[in-house]
């Protein structure tokens, strides 16, 4: 017994099995066999391994993204000359990737809760009391009519705000001149790389200095805001004067079989929510604003200054790619390359056994079929001598 | 030598090999066999390729988001009637795509810094100054116990803020009404594709007249906060008096085979962080509030007013997948598809070789064995004339 | 021809086809070749499905993430006691995944708009106006030298900054002692599964009196300050000075193969922007600090206190990876390895028919040539009676 496996384990080792195959010398069927086999080699070498690179893994990366702005602002409304620093125009203050530079702005300034009547337009003209509906779903209708305006009286901040001509040109347009200064720093998990956006040779020295330009300082993480507007293709003074949004893409596409060092991020600029480039259908809702208010108190009195706020919405979107080679996907893209040379031998054969003028002989040569060999067989079976013609066709069947 | 290659070439271009096959002619492992390659087929062809599209490959987009709150809201503390508007209820008022609609507040007015008793509960009912610790953990105590309300006196902004009664109904709930607008682009870098959802339709005047609804109107981004809240399971009383935090999932399952049009947006709600259709255990801590001040001067004093605000914690989360054709997958499929109908054949094999009757036959026919043909070979090779029996027994062993 | 297909079908589905094989007795070969199946096997069983878990499908998740601080600073500069609390030193206040815990601060208080000097360092030291040219690019010159200062005269907010002493040791050392409790919810959308780090065992009693430790209390979701800082490598007193920024990850490595309980989050902490283990290149840009206003009216001027604020950014990054059983991957994996069998047989092949010494004869076995055969064939075609021994010949060659 326990020689019987022995006997069957060294004959599953010293033994082997290779189909056998038939060498079809045919050159018509040879050559579109050989060029469809020469197509999937092709293909799995050239698509898969070198363009796709299908020997690699991909992972994308986490990542967290600070910001700083550096310039000052100046406006000078009617005399009143004023300058804006970080703290006025920034909005947060403390350097998110999402963030909002003022460009433009409509101040009501030392609103206090009251009654007043509506700003005129888009307001009801009314005449008589009864028009102002009290508590009304828009607004806290008082139910009086305002003789002087003609408009309906309120409960709000008062005066309201009058939002209905933006000033142009729009009050800072030198915001084209602040500098935006990134930091990212982007983590592979499944490669265990970290990396900033300060590459190697961005040191302090040259941040001080440098300026952004896509051509000839593509590495600089400092960036002109005329220039990034520019270059996501909008005109500044319009986008000042309604507000936009505009999407710093940090594209980090690296192949981790280079070098580290190769792995850098490559900054692109196109507008959100309404690019130019676009149809007339994203532009259903373009500018950009919102409200926002400072309190202070004055006398006891809570009051407020409100800024109806123009500006550029600045998004900066990490987009990560990385790859390393990988047993994995290496193999299953060869294996999965073999099945495909299977299938070419496939297309091959269907050819060869149903389209070729020779292909019941083809047939006859791949197949060996069971059933006549045993009618055969059990034709000779019963000891008759065979006559060698006999034995020819005996063989002939059985190739 | 140069013919040599010629030939060797011509051989390789001219010749084609095909693996020799039996033709079993068996009922039940031909069957058996035809229903497990029919099987690999409809897996293939049925699941792999229709129902999970396994002919194209995906890609998950970089999305930027902009909101929109509006409406005002109205309350009357003893009297004291106030509007609220979009600058006083949202944080942060930028317009992020994760923001709090303020819903409920308890306010302390005129804090300044100084030196004033605890508030009754939580802190300890203290009776001599000894018992008031100096310079504890939480608190900045100062030694001193504050005979009205038996409570150490601590170094704070005073007078302290007294949080304990949250108030019911919660003063803001109006803000049921308020509507949200949400602006999204997403973009496929993989495909090159960017989208936002004011699709093919939605153009300002709809914008303008629209209201989201599951049913009705789909893709409207104009939202109010009561359904909001109601899809996401919530109660509105009751969320609007302790806060908590809801998810508005887009959902963009983009198919490019497709015209881009049908690329459309899909907004579901839910509660984060405490669902309601989730088990207890989610609900370990429900609520949402957080405390702001708004600092001012009065008489070269510093004051503040502090707000602990109970609101809607809104976060759009972006969730994308697209597919497209793509050559790769689809070839990959198909070789793996063909690697798998390798396994039917191995298995009908072990059918045919271990299970049958006959299956000694059946692997006398389907193998060659080069040792027994040797032996055979060897034996007839001296030149002894074979009779013709021996032929075709030696005809018999290489079949 | 009813009777025709139903017999070309019944062919069809009681046949099976069964390459014909050669089984090589030799024992180079068949040791290498089984050696070489094995390593496939070992590769596809261990590797593929074992340790890499190719049978299961992956998906990342969409995440939620909401924070709250807790705790009281106190500073005494030069007897000027103050205390701080969450709504002073975090920005923004609402619990953002990314926030700012303010450690040191430079104020600047009651500016106002005016004309005033310039602070000595980095401005010029003039002595006629002409030196100060009006309308430089970083600040509003207006043309004046100061006596006083020797520097030149700018439109600003009055006093300006002077910001080159940074506080040490950090006014709000007390930081350290400060908790952050981060709430994150986790939804992968292929799974429908949806996770809190809340999990199974963290109720509000817990949470109550827990505090992270790596090791003693890895799911409590409550972090000292301080004890992120040491996690992350940075020295506290140094990182509170200067500011810096820390990431906290949240790692959702999850199997759903097994109980959902197991899906646990791991936190781990690391310092962005400048990693201590990085080399040097990552520190160009070190330090972390963003400047905001308190803006308020005193006698009718408007003025603002500006605060440097030198903080400890943290930002919560979510990372995740869920894996479930999945037949796709499962057979791909497989169907891809029959593949990769397939090359194993090849390389055998190789080394059988062009390295052995009887490497003729393996060819001989393996390979049935249609050119030797159909030329034996027309020879004997003219009904020539062959000699046995031809039928010998014959036979051989067709093996």
């Amino acid at each position: 017994m326990k020689n019987k496996i022995a006997n069957a384990l060294s004959d599953f080792f010293y033994e082997y099995e290779t189909p056998r195959q038939v060498l079809v010398r045919n050159r018509r069927v040879g050559v579109v066999c050989r060029l469809i086999q020469l197509g999937v080699l092709v293909y799995i070498i050239g698509w898969v391994f070198i363009y796709e690179k299908g020997y690699q893994s991909t992972d994308t990366a986490v990542s967290s993204v600070f910001t700083k702005m550096k310039g000052q602002g100046y406006t000078n409304v009617s005399g009143n000359e004023k300058v804006w620093d970080v703290a006025d125009y920034v909005f947060p203050p403390q350097g998110d990737s999402s963030f909002v530079v003022m460009t433009n702005y409509i101040v009501t300034e030392g609103q206090r809760m009251g009654r007043c009547p509506e700003v005129c337009e888009n307001a009801p003209t009314c005449c008589t009391d009864a028009d102002c509906e009290e508590g009304s779903f828009k607004r806290q209708m008082t139910g009086v009519c305002a003789n002087r305006t003609k408009t309906c009286e309120v409960l709000a901040w008062c005066p309201v705000e009058d939002d209905h001509n933006i000033p142009d040109p729009p009050l800072l347009m030198s915001a084209e001149n602040y500098t935006l200064f990134i930091k990212n720093s982007v983590t592979f998990p499944l490669f265990d790389v970290t990396r900033s956006n300060l590459v190697e040779g961005i040191n302090s020295s040259y941040i001080g200095k440098c300026l952004h330009d896509p051509e000839d300082a593509p590495l600089c993480p400092i960036f002109r805001l005329g220039d990034i507007v520019k270059l996501s293709g909008f005109n500044f003074e319009t986008i000042a004067r309604v507000g936009g949004a505009i999407g710093i893409v940090v594209d980090w596409t690296c192949n981790f079989d280079l070098h580290l060092k190769h792995c850098k991020p490559k900054y692109t600029f196109h507008g959100l929510y309404g690019n130019p480039a676009e149809t007339d259908k994203a532009k259903a809702s373009v500018g950009y604003n919102f409200r926002y208010a400072r309190h202070y108190m004055e006398n006891s009195v809570q009051k407020r200054t409100l800024y109806k706020v123009f500006g550029i919405r600045v998004d900066i979107i990490v987009q990560s790619l990385a790859r390393k080679f990988d047993i994995i996907p290496t193999l299953t893209a060869i294996g999965s390359g073999v099945g495909i040379f299977g299938v070419a031998t496939v297309v091959c054969d269907l050819v060869l056994l149903y389209l070729l003028p020779k292909r019941e002989f083809y047939k006859h040569m791949k197949f060996k079929n069971t059933n006549t060999y045993a009618k055969v067989r059990s034709s000779h079976n019963p000891n008759t001598t065979p006559s060698p013609q006999k034995v020819t066709c005996d063989c002939d069947s059985c190739l």
